[in-house]
């Protein structure tokens, strides 16, 4: 893969989560102003991958992504990267603390740095943008006077020339948000024993128990659900399919078997690729899961049946 | 097959049953004085096939039978046979109703004409023998005095010359017994779409939900259980193996599959046999778990990793 | 309760039972011919409590008694004992082994010392009875000459004066039966923490997941099943109702909210009652299963539903 | 209640939605810059109610909304109000449409009416703006030169004096938003036999099978889910609460105890509020889940428990 987007614009923590993806090092990156419009791009061919925030995103874009991986032509992730969210308070050159009577950022950033904003400059008017990056870069380039400082991610003030006041301002420390990388299907990405297979369910009819009936094909192979949401279809309120993410790779003998059982159960299956996680670790497998246990219980299968001779 | 075996002796119940499996006509048939003995002259290969009583026999034999089939060397079943369960009043050529002072019969004979017997013979007393068809061969033998009359099968009645002063006695009409005809493991039956699958199920321990996650793995393949036993494993008391009927034979693919889901999660599961029903009752098979459906969701597993080319 | 019942005739491990059972010790006792008498002398006040097998019994009985319980006017289980299968083979004073050219006893205890008497006495002949008992009292009485030594319990031996050859022939030591002493509905046995509590459900019909609906009643309250069969229902072959024993007593909240679950989903309930175990082991019972979790879930209820003020 | 909220500024379909709540006709209503600082106010007791989008809004908010109102003091939902989404593109008086080089919206509303544009106006540049409403309002104000039209919603072209060039102009027809009125806690909305209830559940923690013991809780109760979201609990990446919305009200007896079942299993139950829903459609409640069949249960089991004398 030659050429990379991501959802935009410069200064925003998903060009800092492409900026973790080793193999995009030295290659074309583009921004895209919304995740639909770079998904577009790659389904029309013009990028060979996209990244974009799935989860917990401070510039949101969570549901946006969901639904727009699932809807039209097929695409694959391969990749996931975790970005820690920190903020910083950037200014231009020369203001200081006591000049700043106004602050712009998003909203979803302002909402991460009321308390710290609370204690420190309490007096400070809050200027809402359409995004953290767009907050630091109009101020950089002397766009607006409506506010003297932003609330940014630290690489939109590194990427502006802005200065830093203040770091970690954000209230709760830790957050992280999660980023795929979306491609064209083609090549999935090998199995590591970390890995990490995302699918959407739709469901025949909205039954009780009908949402139980899916993950007992789960269960019965034992695998274990990291993420579960459900999402609305579209045609009528009250119609879900479920985005789902599981422990396990396509090629585990466990997962390509609760797969086909999703498949046979379920209205529709759409699948959007195994690739390894992000933070390395090992899937749990309970010895009656392991591909050995398969294999095993294939082998006895096929001699009840008279399949083999040897 | 040529040597058949049956629980004796002559005259019971189960020689009607092997008398309903027509591939036995004219072969070489011995009574057994229990399924025990049959089923040892069985894995001997003193005989090749064995018919033995399952379930609600009145000549007992239920638990015997049940534990005698997964206890020791495999055995598989091959065909079962329903046999009404019907009882005469058989006495003596010249006896009338008038000289009956006693009946002879099994305590569970006994039990299923008790209501008859309390109302047209009421003051005949009791006198229990070791089978329905023992009462009959004594009483024609002339060996006891301690009855006028014997209550045993039809067949038992006509076997030994004595005469039928009334049929159909059984106070709960509609009964029937289910033998099945054990073998060596061997050719399994084909499949014929009517079929059952008899198995043994051992828990790895006996924990609150263990049981439900045996019936996940049916569930999960849309396949019903008609029949399920614990039965004690002989370790200790409460600890319990399952005896389960459930529709389908092992080379349909949701059976397969769900057999795997057993040998994976399960301590042991011992395979008892694929074979078509006696009633002829075609299984009531999902749509979502058809041959079909399962060999859909395998091409479409295999796109998905990659394995198909065309 | 003062008078008693059991499954005679005197000798055979079930008044064993009765002699566990510290309550009947100076108290009219009954021998009864077969579970269905005692338990009818029972049902008509004869009797106040009968002693029969439920489990793994060498007299046979099991499935009897499963029925008889259930069947007709309600009856309570208020108690079990476990009693230790052991048998001893027995003779008339004077007899020695070299006597001992044929071996009486029923075909349940034969099963039980065959590989004792292959290698002790292998030549010896088996002459089945109606009960281990049975072989011993005819002896005793000298009414036999068929067989010159009776397999019996300790107890049987005891009673009718005969010497005992030798103890603990069973080939499989430790093996235990399982007695209830059933009584009319009344007074239930007070909770005492190690309890257990019978049931006998119907379904509504026989569809796949049928009996999962049914245990999931019990898991969603953390309740351990220790026993379940499945047993005809006798309307027709292959329609069942579930024998079920469980850890806990009706008393406890755990088990009421089961109850009343089973009771709104089966077809029917039968209550066979609650009564301390006979090994006295303390159900295990979750955290989230105490009375002390349903009592504080249930006060978060009340406020939430406004119907509590302090 | 006297004082409203809602997720502003005027002319969102969020004002919209208070317009569909009767009781707020007349009363002082207050527009708020976001869900969180409506909530805030709302805890602070500064107004009594607020309208606050929950699913599928074009204005956003959805995950905002869903946490907001279970973080915090305590919030109850006492309704909601289904809002059709339809778009108009609006002008200032005099404007036509060959004047249109550039339109005015917020990226989710933009979303929506792509394919309109592409058709009827393909060369109109795109100016993403802070909301529909601020677009519309901005333009009537003559505050922006970037744009000509703003995309918004028909209450906010009404209330701003703009002239509406084109109607319904969104793609996809029939949308709806869901907005949630909430309140301090206090009276319960009655059950109306068409209720919702609302709740956040928090699990112990995340083992195969976790989430399928939640919903075992509703499955034994025959209730009915109607969304469930995996959200985030903000303390790790891969720590989850669910936000389920499910048929019945808290006063029903099958919705009561289903609550006191995920009370005690899960670490814990936010309730959120039991009220009408807005399509007034009934739950469609099994004969087994329904209150008469819960009372049924309780009177039998009070009997088995002897404690009713009548």
């Amino acid at each position: 893969m030659t050429r990379y987007g991501f959802l935009g614009p410069v200064g925003t923590f998903t060009q800092a989560a492409l900026a973790g993806w080793p193999a995009a090092k030295g290659r074309e990156q583009t921004a895209f102003s919304s995740v639909d419009k770079a998904l577009a791009a790659l389904r029309e061919g013009e990028i060979d991958a996209a990244m974009v925030p799935i989860e917990n995103s401070v510039e949101g874009g969570v549901s946006a992504t969901l639904d727009a991986l699932h809807t039209g032509d097929p695409l694959t992730v391969v990749g996931e990267v975790l970005v820690p969210i920190t903020f910083v308070l950037a200014v231009r050159p020369g203001t200081t603390r006591d000049d700043v009577r106004a602050v712009g950022t998003h909203p979803h950033g302002w909402a991460q740095v009321r308390g710290w904003m609370g204690s420190e400059l309490p007096d400070a008017v809050y200027v809402p943008t359409l995004s953290t990056a767009a907050a630091a870069a109009d101020l950089a380039a002397g766009l607006v006077d409506s506010y003297q400082a932003a609330v940014c991610a630290p690489v939109a003030a590194q990427g502006t020339g802005l200065q830093v006041l203040a770091s970690d301002i954000e209230d709760r420390s830790g957050a992280v948000t999660r980023f795929v990388l979306a491609a064209r299907p083609g090549e999935l990405p090998e199995p590591t024993g970390a890995d990490k297979t995302t699918v959407v369910v739709y469901q025949y009819d909205d039954h009780a128990g009908g949402l139980l009936e899916l993950l007992e094909q789960f269960a019965a192979r034992g695998i274990n659900i990291s993420r579960l949401e459900s999402r609305p279809t579209g045609d009528v309120m009250g119609r879900y399919c479920f985005s789902i993410d599981f422990e396990g790779h396509v090629r585990d003998a466990r997962v390509g078997e609760a797969l086909t059982g999703l498949r046979r159960v379920a209205a529709d299956v759409r699948f959007l690729g195994s690739y390894p996680r992000a933070d390395g670790q090992q899937a749990s497998i309970q010895l009656t899961a392991t591909d050995d246990a398969f294999a095993d219980a294939d082998r006895w299968l096929a001699d009840l049946r008279g399949e083999r001779t040897h």
